[in-house]
């Protein structure tokens, strides 16, 4: 059985076994990561999963909230859940601790190219990250744009800033240049896969 | 209609209105906290809601997760859950941020008098909660004897001391004079109900 963490396709692009996903696509001379069957989700997960490991960071997605409304005990031990419904979560998706800094954040994918649309957050998520921020903690976001396989960290102050702007009548996506030119990009490797902590070291090092 | 966070009894004890809950009641001239009707759990909301208002910190319990096996879509906006079982949680029900410091506990409650079972902790609970103290973060325990209707705070460092001894053979749960001795007694009041911010700020003391 080929091991998963050390092995790469020839144009460096990560190999994570048959099983689990397709290889990258080509499209003429050019690997469409877009194409390479992860999910950004998946790919944070594994990668808070080797921040933990290597006892750097702790970090988790917080599970879907579910308002449960029917629950089945044929054993005792054996509940099963029978009507249930998704909830709007109150907060953002991810948190943890990293260095002693409160890290909280939410990812988020498009297939736009030229930038990111708005709505793909929610107002709650935005004022949930703000009430963080003001609390001292660190906020951003993870943005990736699908069909270039871009992955940027985007500070919340710049998210703040759109929003706010979108809501006095401005518009409604953020320029994938201002990203570029406000985010930090994070390339794709392995261990982690995303390895979004050192955008986040620049975010502690101007806290400073 | 009564206002819900102004109303004490002449007591001292809160009166969170009759449709909430049942007033506490009085064995002999004691009051008797333990059948006033509102968990730990729920107390623990409303405070971090008080916390959240007024901008002192902002942290939430975390969703319990649950593993969906079957989702019915009768209209496109409204997805029911149809088959879907409990997991256990990975982490700790509580985290978020004070101060910048990141903040992760649980909260327990028992029906004994002397001491607390450490079987009410799951392993993976005591290890998340190292992994966050190790990150840098500022773990604990609250704990509730529910007879008296006492309330502590617990630092982890003391957990880890006797989950480990239990580990070595030692006895199975932590004496309720230890907990008085290393921990933080939490007084009940209004706004917020559970004020354990308090006792976190002697651990932040003791940090720096």
């Amino acid at each position: 059985m080929w091991s998963v963490v050390n092995i790469r396709y020839p144009n460096g692009a990560a190999y994570h076994g048959p099983a689990k996903q397709s290889a990258p696509s080509h499209t003429g001379t050019r690997t469409n990561y877009g194409d390479r069957g992860m999910s950004l989700e998946a790919e944070l997960n594994e990668s808070n999963q080797y921040y933990l490991t290597n006892g750097i960071a702790v970090i988790h997605k917080k599970p879907t909230p579910v308002q449960i409304v029917k629950v089945d005990y044929p054993r005792r031990s054996a509940a099963t859940i029978k009507e249930a419904y998704f909830r709007h979560p109150s907060t953002t998706d991810y948190n943890g601790v990293y260095q002693g800094h409160y890290i909280d954040f939410d990812a988020k994918e498009t297939k736009n190219k030229v930038s990111f649309p708005l709505k793909n957050f929610h107002e709650h998520q935005v004022e949930h990250l703000r009430a963080c921020v003001q609390a001292g903690g660190i906020g951003f976001a993870i943005i990736r744009f699908t069909n270039e396989g871009d992955t940027f960290l985007l500070p919340a102050s710049v998210l703040f800033k759109f929003w706010d702007n979108q809501a006095n009548g401005g518009r409604k996506s953020i320029p994938r240049a201002d990203i570029e030119a406000s985010g930090y990009s994070i390339p794709f490797q392995l261990n982690p896969l995303v390895p979004y902590l050192s955008a986040v070291d620049s975010l502690i090092a101007k806290k400073k």
